[in-house]
């Protein structure tokens, strides 16, 4: 039996290696292997590439390139961000953090586990298309606040949230504003002097795994997650990951560069994909804003379908696609992102997150709507 | 003027990346660039391939693959198992960390940070050879002790530490025993059963930077120091960096398979240089143990020599070298090991590290000699 020609729906979940990131990358493993904290000539080749990317990082969000501060990936950068400010204004009177019920669990976790150290953790809910209540978040900040934490926008149903507004509130209280940008900077303009921190991933936007940044706006005061050897301005310890830095840097220049094109097309894409779904399948419903929503996500549930064999008989189609998020989708727990926007359990049962991206064609979407369309009648039999 | 050819004496700061640890990688670079926390068959490559890496690092150091817990590097594995140990432990009612004076900086200072914590910090001495002064350590072990860290050899110096009594006098109060074995591993054996907490770097032994793991024992208990996805168990979260994690299983391997017959050559080279040096330069003395020793290592001090200096016009004649650590060598302070060890202050101002590798020549160890030699006449006139 032939493999049928794999199409890739997963774009929230990871992305293909961009080529400038990978140009950018192999220079530095192989020749220009020096740690870039020594002082000798390769050292200073490294450093400078890390200072080129760190500009390029910084102008994907319109900040000062030194404020960013490179990290492992997303996920450290929300730690950092969640976990540094917490402790820092714990030492200055405040004990409490905020934040959506929607957050990624890199968010949503530590601030649970925050609550284990003793903070005062509340978590805001969102409307029926997932974005947060404002009125709730405003009840819910106070003087004892250290860190308001919303996301950008949401990696599971692509709601934008209203983070100017969330970022007011928070100011009002003396509160730090957290955002994480790393499923919105891909798709959307991220500006990253609406937030005190802004969490940033390279491998969402077509650059390595392994690399993200914390924008920690001027002035802003957090401890550090990792101790050591001083690395980034003693936020963040450890022997920069050069390689990874420069493909990250590449990667964001790269995406903000044509953005605007590639996201009213992969809109467009995502569009027509609900459209051929709609037509052909009953009982499904597009979960998330109607139009405050990524361009390229696209969340639905399906009645009567349960999302991992969906996934599997998806796979066996060709077609890689997510149930939500890749992080926890080796669990069969069932989406807090859905649970909290008021979908009932026996529709969350049913979630399919398909994501476009930017190499995705108008063939691909037809084929997937088939594909889709034949392994849902497949299950409801 | 031409350059002098260059020659890289500083295998302790990193390492270039190994052919087998670079041919491992590219594919998830390319082609094979899914999430491995996804369903579908490309995400099932991708674990493949971090299992397999996971055995191969597992093997390098007598552990079970389920032991392995991936992280972003050296200083991540540290703080992992310094700061997990403590907050695990604390809950059940131990308060005490216990850590050699001559620790690397990824774990001095986060033992540092758990004091203004409220735990209680022991800095344990050294003799004058950089050996942990095992008296002292009992003394400093008792029942409120969560975590004793003793690096499995020092970074600056050399020193082999005597980590089985390290880890009995810590057994021996029902603490955990943490030994940081980045600088170990490739160069001596190093058995994970030793410890129930052991970091390992991949670019110290020709893998990529920005990935290492901690070994964490069956059965030992410490929480994570970052919350998210639920990866490594809950342990580490973030999504999987496939490539360097795959580079990393493939550089172990292969530093593991023919360690003895390189660190004989290399200790070989070390040796000739260390007395090429000392027939050509007066006032210079060895510092660290002189048989318990890495066989790579070569710690100097120089008399009236700056230390910075030398650096600088080492570089500027082709040497790559340090003058202590890679990651506080843009700092100016002194030493924190040599001053452990009781070099005056005087000396310790004129430090030295040199570390040939695997790729060294007698060749360069001869030019190295004479090049050395003569920057150090030009900086006494």
């Amino acid at each position: 039996m032939q493999t049928p020609t794999s199409i890739y729906l997963d774009h929230a979940a990871t992305t293909p290696l961009r080529d400038e990131a990978r140009a950018a990358m192999l220079p530095f493993l192989g020749e220009r292997f020096a740690n870039a904290s020594s002082l000798y000539a390769s050292a200073r080749e490294a450093r400078k590439a890390i200072d080129e990317a760190r500009e390029r990082v910084a102008a994907a969000v319109g900040a000062r390139p030194e404020e960013v501060v490179f990290t492992s990936g997303g996920t450290e950068a929300d730690n950092l961000a969640v976990k540094g400010a917490a402790w820092h204004a714990r030492e200055q009177g405040r004990d409490a953090v905020v934040v959506s019920a929607i957050e990624h669990h890199a968010v949503l976790d530590p601030a649970r586990w925050l609550a284990r150290q003793g903070f005062r953790v509340t978590e805001v809910p969102v409307d029926e298309h997932g974005s947060v209540r404002l009125e709730a978040l405003g009840r819910a900040v106070d003087a004892r606040t250290a860190l308001v934490s919303v996301m950008w926008a949401n990696n599971e149903v692509g709601t934008i949230q209203p983070v100017a507004e969330c970022a007011r509130i928070a100011r009002s209280a003396g509160a730090l504003f957290h955002s994480d940008a790393v499923q919105a900077l891909p798709w959307i303009l991220v500006d990253a002097a609406v937030a005190d921190l802004t969490s940033l991933s390279a491998h969402k936007l077509g650059g390595p795994k392994g690399v993200g940044a914390l924008i920690v706006r001027r002035g802003v005061k957090i401890q550090a997650l990792m101790h050591g050897g001083g690395q980034e301005r003693g936020l963040r310890s450890g022997t920069y990951n050069v390689a990874g830095i420069a493909g990250f840097g590449a990667a964001a220049e790269a995406t903000v560069s044509r953005r605007d094109t590639i996201s009213a097309r992969v809109a467009a894409l995502r569009d027509s994909l609900a459209r051929l779904l709609g037509e052909r399948i009953t009982g499904i419903s597009v979960n998330g804003h109607p139009t405050e929503r990524l361009p390229n996500s696209l969340s639905l549930c399906i009645e009567g379908v349960e999302a991992e064999s969906l996934i599997l008989l998806l796979d066996a189609a060709g077609i890689a696609a997510s149930s939500g998020s890749a992080c926890t989708s080796g669990s069969s727990e069932l989406s807090h992102v859905l649970l909290a926007m008021g979908v009932p359990r026996r529709l969350a049962t049913g979630s399919l997150r398909l994501t476009p991206g930017a190499g995705t064609t108008v063939e691909e979407i037809e084929t997937a709507a088939g594909r889709i369309a034949e392994a849902v009648r497949t299950l409801r039999r």
